[in-house]
């Protein structure tokens, strides 16, 4: 951890978005002393009073994003999704010369490709992340300086990232306690669509499937088989309505993937094609057991 | 407890099929003295060797199912479920008055209506159970007297069941610690369909499905919500094969009732039926909370 701590040090860090995930990246840089000043952004003017009343977080809470990123060596965009391409047009022009600006989106390839456009021509440049850390209990108010221990985290350079800012950005998210993985955006979302949103749409169909027929009363004999399967549909809806329209793509290949398989399942029971039925059955047992 | 085991005394239960279950059956009925005699009967000749030679558990172990249902006040059939329905043919005019035969199939309504038409003309009666316990390791060198403790068991009384076989049958597995329910059969073949059948066969289709991709080394990112989603495709698939074919009715119903929804999903992400999306989150995290 020290080697990793001494591997990161940079003069100043802006964090455009102080919610939950800017706040404890803020908490963690700081209470780490890996950096020497953390200014911050929000847009709510609520937010910024209470931000600027943490002790020994924020160095300097400012009115715009532009005052913010003011001679900053990392600007990292922690606002939700939907504004990141927009407020990395609105600050381009304003980073100092080798900076590197970053996010925290849970879908890369369209916010890469947008920010990256808008980067063009600026003496800084861009690298996407998804840190994969969270909670259900969102805001400044549930900030910690661990949110990010031991959670992994991706890092997504486009083609003009420099070597030198992937290090940066790697190093700094390793130094909050991260495991990074590079991967480019495209496949960040192919990825996050396998492991993560398509088991969690399954998931929730099966209790929509299930809600139906509670007339018989199901729920009485649900056993941990059940409740194991459908654990991830009791996340944040909201959340899940903006990831899923994100990464709608990749979503509706591993959708449409999936039920090509399930069709080929119910045809094969249809059937009394047992060989086929062992043989997934089978399948699916081995590559269980492979994850640890 | 006390009261439980008060309410249950028989003097002779006779166990067909001498396996994880039905060795576990013996011991937990003799180690709670609920029994004065218990037999058994097994097809291999070197199980019922090993049977033979536990301390306690077997007070005779025949080399037939005629000799070991001799004058049994309850005869419970542990062998594979396509066997029960024979075997029920072979010993129904072997039953002494008022017997009650039993089993401890995972799938009901095809064994109760078979085993109900075999008994026609007997003076004994049937009742089916499906004891809900069991584990990965199977054979009588696993069995144990504590296997049902907590655990639920249904019994699907026929037509022809009369009042006090069904309390018989009900008072035996409360006695070895299971909590009963008492559903008519098909009615179980639909409960374990939805409760445990497709989701087993869900988490299955989502390895398959994932495991395709493993050139990407997706199980690098796997987390919590991927593990806990398909836990259950690490179960035995010689016996899913057999439990997704008895019960293949219900299962086929269950599974294509989960497509069309899975597909409604589908179309809505296509359309960008952000509403409609919403909705579906919305109604499975609210049928998930209220899962205890």
């Amino acid at each position: 951890m020290l080697t990793l701590m001494a591997m990161f040090s940079v003069g100043k860090v802006a964090i455009l978005g102080t919610g939950l995930l800017g706040a404890s990246l803020a908490r963690a840089l700081k209470s780490r002393h890996l950096v020497e000043i953390v200014s911050g952004w929000s847009r709510s003017a609520a937010t910024r009073e209470k931000c600027a009343q943490l002790h020994g977080v924020f160095d300097c809470i400012c009115e715009t994003p532009l005052d913010a990123v003011n001679d900053a060596d990392i600007v990292v965009m922690c606002v939700p999704t939907l504004y990141i391409p927009d407020l990395s047009g609105k600050i381009a022009f304003k980073l100092k010369k080798n900076a590197v600006l970053t996010d925290v989106g849970s879908v890369k390839y369209g916010i890469c490709m947008e920010c990256e456009k808008n980067m063009s021509g600026t003496p800084a440049s861009f690298i996407g992340s998804h840190p994969m850390a969270g909670s259900e209990k969102i805001g400044v108010d549930f900030s910690r300086a661990d949110l990010f221990d031991g959670r992994p985290c991706f890092v997504t350079p486009v083609e003009s990232t420099s070597g030198n800012s992937l290090e940066l950005v790697k190093s700094m998210w390793e130094a909050v306690g991260m495991r990074v993985y590079t991967v480019p955006p495209d496949i960040h979302d192919f990825i996050v669509a396998h492991v993560s949103h398509l088991p969690h749409l399954l998931a929730g169909t099966l209790c929509v499937n299930t809600a139906k027929f509670e007339c018989e009363d199901l729920k009485k004999y649900v056993g941990p088989g059940f409740k194991d399967t459908t654990r991830v549909a009791s996340g944040s809806p909201e959340m899940w309505d903006s990831i899923i329209f994100d990464n709608r793509v990749e979503i509706l290949k591993a959708l449409r993937d999936y039920l090509k398989d399930l069709i080929g399942l119910i045809s094969s029971i249809e059937n009394y094609d047992k060989a086929d039925v062992a043989r997934r059955l089978q399948a699916a047992k081995i590559y269980r057991d492979s994850i640890k």
